[in-house]
């Protein structure tokens, strides 16, 4: 659980970047190599390459060297755990809003305490 | 859009960390005055309220001030920006699954040409 909260902790830090964004866009069409990749955005390649670097060092992408072409592949698996964490914010807003409308269709149901017996 | 990418930037910065996304999961009850929110922290109130501030630099958290205490309402709209984004993504992944299909069970039809009237 611990592993994952600080998973969750880079892929966040990952994505606050909206070049590193657009890499994680671009690779959804496919792997791609660096030099194909780096075309796309108007900075230098050392530039490029830190972002490349923070992605896989937090697990979005991973690079595979062939020769001299290093092929980038987006890894879905770990942006699947700001999917999970999204869908648990939104379990508790739903929670809440089963409460609150119960209480405001049935408001005399909490007066009334919850351990006795309905009609 | 750009500033609809700073504001995706800001949200992803402040859930990088995880006082902040627990914050974040509290609020999802229903507002909380910063000091029933503070006392399930164990860390100085100065550095609890600094995450309090990152989340409401970046929209995440409004909080209001009444008397003496200050309510913290969690904005969701925020958070819905992260969701848009995933959606996007997800979007493009089945696209791209969607060529990868059609190109298995249909190889031939690229070689053919995509104007050429099926039998």
């Amino acid at each position: 659980m611990a592993k994952c909260f600080e998973q969750l902790d880079g892929v966040f830090v990952a994505l606050s970047d909206p070049t590193r964004r657009a890499v994680v866009m671009h690779l959804g069409h496919g792997p791609m190599s660096v030099g194909e990749l780096a075309r796309d955005f108007p900075m230098t390649l050392p530039s490029f390459m830190k972002h490349l670097r923070t992605l896989e060092a937090n697990g979005l992408i991973r690079t595979i060297k062939s020769g001299r072409v290093r092929t980038c592949v987006l890894n879905r698996e770990r942006l699947a755990l700001v999917d999970d964490w999204l869908a648990q914010q939104r379990q508790i807003w739903e929670e809440r809003t089963d409460r609150l409308e119960q209480f405001v269709t049935d408001p005399e149901e909490k007066t009334r305490g919850e351990s006795r017996p309905r009609p």
